[in-house]
């Protein structure tokens, strides 16, 4: 992982020279601010090794990465309003720090700042990486709409689900993965084998993160286990659950998910997804979206030797529990 | 006229034309919405008149022209939340018909819209307009932000207003005309002098904006007399009352903020500024930037016929009560 932890430090070094005026200080505080508050930055590191991969000097996708990793906080920004998050990585999401309006209009600055970025590339990709981005935002917006609609719906269908984790967290994998793929001057068709390398790490990365919801190590996970049982939130566990339960089973879910003994809530529904073979059939999805993202890879026309920070970060991204 | 109005039709036809998929509703049934609410459509047509100034084809810079009319109504449906208005042309706005959440995203999408509209122009364009387009969106969001800091502020001075207004809406006048001429490959002193005549175009017709609100013909004007005043909002001339009033007349200035009745209020405010010459300062003030604006263009080495629907639109600009 050398190779990925020296790519981060960059990025985060670069991140936090990127120029904002002093003044609106209202406009530009809040953006100081939210950059500063880390991440994983996976996705800046993944346009330097998408660029890298196909042996161009990742130094020359820099400012494509930068222009991902701040679209991504901008999508942050503003989906933190929609959901009333209070908290983000433990400190006040700009809403609660500042107020909402100046977490939307530093957020649509943040959104012109990715252009501002990606426009430094050199001429000759600029249209190949618009048209990327740009379909990019695009359906990163439409995968919140579609969880917002979701909140309201009771039918939706796991093909539903899935479509929508696909357009709100794994296309901008994808996206990062193929800009470095574009400056690097790969063949149409590799790009879009490495855009589904992305696109299907990114899925199989979500179904885990409603998996570990329920199942991960208390002492290994970084957050309440269970919050989204108690928060009686969509995920795959629970649309495959009702999609298998009994009439029977149907009520008593149904009755947990009235349950004030929280303690009580969480157990019973793991309880029930362990009884039903919940678990075991969503782990399965996980790995054939896994299998797609390292078969897509394999097909990718570069030594093997030059595959492997993508793929050591593919693993470390699955075997996580924090 | 006649240029104008063909132009404006074309743009309105194109405009309704611009693609939105039908799912997610939430999403797009907004922005159909909005773009049919319609509007003065003035910047795309300059964008096409700039383009014809130096004798490109105005049908080049269509997907410009698109894109700054696009952004324009982006801005327009995220300020409305700031503003809390409930209304835009006499018709709902998104956060009234729909929610705040859908009205933040639609916005959004509707930004991302632009940039997919911008880059429809051709590739060797495309470094020259992202940069001022950038630019300018940025400094429409700066704007937008000094006006609701200076809501709380009670030291506002004329300069700031002014460059207040120069962001939320005259550098947009700016690109637009500015836009079609980097697409009829003029030289960038002609770009910046074309641009200088949309500034100060724009300048000039907010502080108009700001004298008709008080001192408009009540039969010509589209909307009640005296709105500014009966919200205590900043303006030009209630800035420079202030400046120039003695500790009298803030007392009385202060006492009419206050007054329920509405039009003692106004047609007291209006006496106050005219003993005061309030009204002949700010309208020096409009005429010495509709003269910069027209000096700008007349340094634009064209022939003069070429220059004459500009000026003819920035004359039909400066002489409504509507």
């Amino acid at each position: 992982m050398k190779q990925f932890e020296e790519m981060l430090a960059h990025i985060e070094r670069e991140l936090s020279n990127v120029p904002f005026p002093a003044s609106p200080a209202n406009l530009y505080d809040p953006l100081r601010y939210f950059l500063k508050l880390g991440g994983k930055r996976v996705r800046p590191v993944l346009t330097l090794m998408g660029a890298d991969l196909f042996g161009a000097d990742p130094e020359s996708a820099l400012h494509a990465a930068l222009s991902v990793e701040v679209f991504h906080n901008f999508s942050l920004i503003h989906d933190d309003i929609m959901d009333e998050a209070p908290l983000r990585r433990n400190q006040s999401t700009v809403h609660e720090k500042w107020n909402q309006n100046i977490a939307i209009l530093s957020g649509d600055v943040l959104l012109v700042k990715a252009y501002q970025l990606l426009a430094k590339q050199e001429a000759r990709h600029l249209p190949d990486l618009l048209n990327l981005f740009n379909t990019t935002a695009v359906e990163v917006c439409e995968g919140q709409q579609l969880d917002m609609d979701f909140e309201k719906r009771t039918d939706v269908t796991i093909p539903e689900y899935i479509e929508m984790i696909r357009l709100k967290t794994s296309v901008l994998l994808g996206c990062a993965l193929e800009m470095g793929a574009i400056i690097a001057d790969a063949s149409s068709e590799e790009r879009k084998l490495l855009y589904r390398f992305g696109e299907h790490i990114g899925i199989a990365f979500q179904i885990q993160d409603d998996i570990l919801d329920l199942f991960a190590d208390p002492e290994k996970f970084g957050k309440q286990v269970g919050g989204d049982v108690i928060a009686n939130k969509k995920t795959l566990l629970n649309l495959k659950a009702r999609e298998m339960a009994s009439s029977e089973q149907i009520s008593e879910l149904d009755q947990l998910s009235h349950q004030t003994n929280h303690t009580f809530k969480v157990d019973r529904t793991r309880e029930i997804y362990e009884e039903m073979g919940v678990r075991g059939i969503c782990e399965q999805l996980m790995e054939q979206h896994y299998n797609s993202a390292v078969d897509a890879l394999s097909k990718v026309n570069r030594p093997s030797e030059h595959k492997k920070s993508l793929l050591t970060l593919a693993e470390f991204l699955m075997n996580r529990e924090h």
